[in-house]
């Protein structure tokens, strides 16, 4: 075997997937997921339908890809992992509120696409509700995390529902792509609103 | 024509119009808006299915029905006039926020509902870009009521989005539907929350 004619292709057919997963992630924030065909992914990204059935399997895997290439990028778990190790429990969650952000800024078409196509693919819907108890997870060990320093009364689980309830995606939405506002600025609302809310300052 | 007998039919059709609705708001709500059909909804209110459609027309108009029916019920305009007219602005913001929990409360089966059909039913989406205009206007009127008293700073427009999206229904679903939640403390939660942000206090 030629192992640079077989680098080659490699580079070549990553390049095919990167080209179809570009146009796909238009067409599905800009028609939706359902409206969508394989057809419309093909002449977009000027590559036969027959290539990207090879190369991806269907619709839902190159959604898949488009969200794991997205999520892999941001590197969330870190990010995490440094906000509940903040000294002072206010600073941790502004800098939670700015791993949100950086999130919806990012790939809000990709998660907005996600929740409707998770109502008729089930597999997606699967993977949807592996990424929510991720996120859970990861929220709730910020929250215990700085138990000490809730709001007097506030239980870990109580103070979990309320950051599940700010960190909605559909505040970003109503915020960002409705109202105009800049992500820096949804970001400083979050984080006052987490610290408000959960640390009474 | 036989008077008595006329308005005899016209309740009974009022009857029946009553208990397929009743039979049809829980099918959408367990198993969504598309998965019901006339046909399910038939065998659940125990009426024939072509009684139905001569009555209704459709699975649209059934929610229609549905929808306006729990609206009267609640006479929301009416405690939004009052909500706004509170001499303490707060008081006003947490009259606001107990309109939203009655809301919620009552018909959160039914927006959710709605908000999926909207998806697939042209006619319900304009009917949900209606609503979503009505309840823009009817809470810019009360930010624009208290402009004065709104956090320095902080102009109508802003004051407004801050209010749409804390009175997301997304929001109601995390803390009632999902954390358990009393409809009670989420209208609390509501109340400190408008207070704090549109206020400051």
């Amino acid at each position: 075997m030629d192992v640079k004619r077989s680098g080659h292709r490699q580079r070549q057919a990553e390049a095919t997937k990167r080209q179809v997963a570009t146009a796909a992630r238009d067409l599905f924030a800009t028609n939706g997921y359902v409206a969508t065909t394989i057809a419309a992914i093909a002449e977009a990204a000027d590559i036969p339908a027959q290539t990207i059935y090879s190369a991806f399997g269907g619709k839902a895997k190159i959604l898949r890809v488009i969200a794991w290439g997205a999520v892999a990028a941001l590197d969330v778990d870190r990010a995490h992992e440094e906000a509940l190790a903040a000294p002072d429990p206010a600073d941790g969650l502004r800098m939670a509120a700015t791993v949100q952000r950086r999130q919806f800024a990012e790939m809000y078409d990709v998660i907005a696409v996600y929740q409707e196509a998770a109502r008729t693919d089930p597999d997606i819907a699967a993977d949807l509700h592996t990424i929510a108890g991720n996120r859970e997870r990861a929220f709730r060990r910020h929250v215990a995390a700085i138990e000490a320093d809730l709001v007097p009364g506030l239980g870990v689980d109580d103070g979990l529902a309320i950051y599940l309830a700010l960190v909605l995606p559909e505040i970003y939405r109503t915020f960002v792509v409705e109202r105009g506002w800049t992500a820096d600025r949804y970001g400083e609302w979050l984080g006052a609103a987490l610290v408000r809310q959960l640390l009474g300052r």
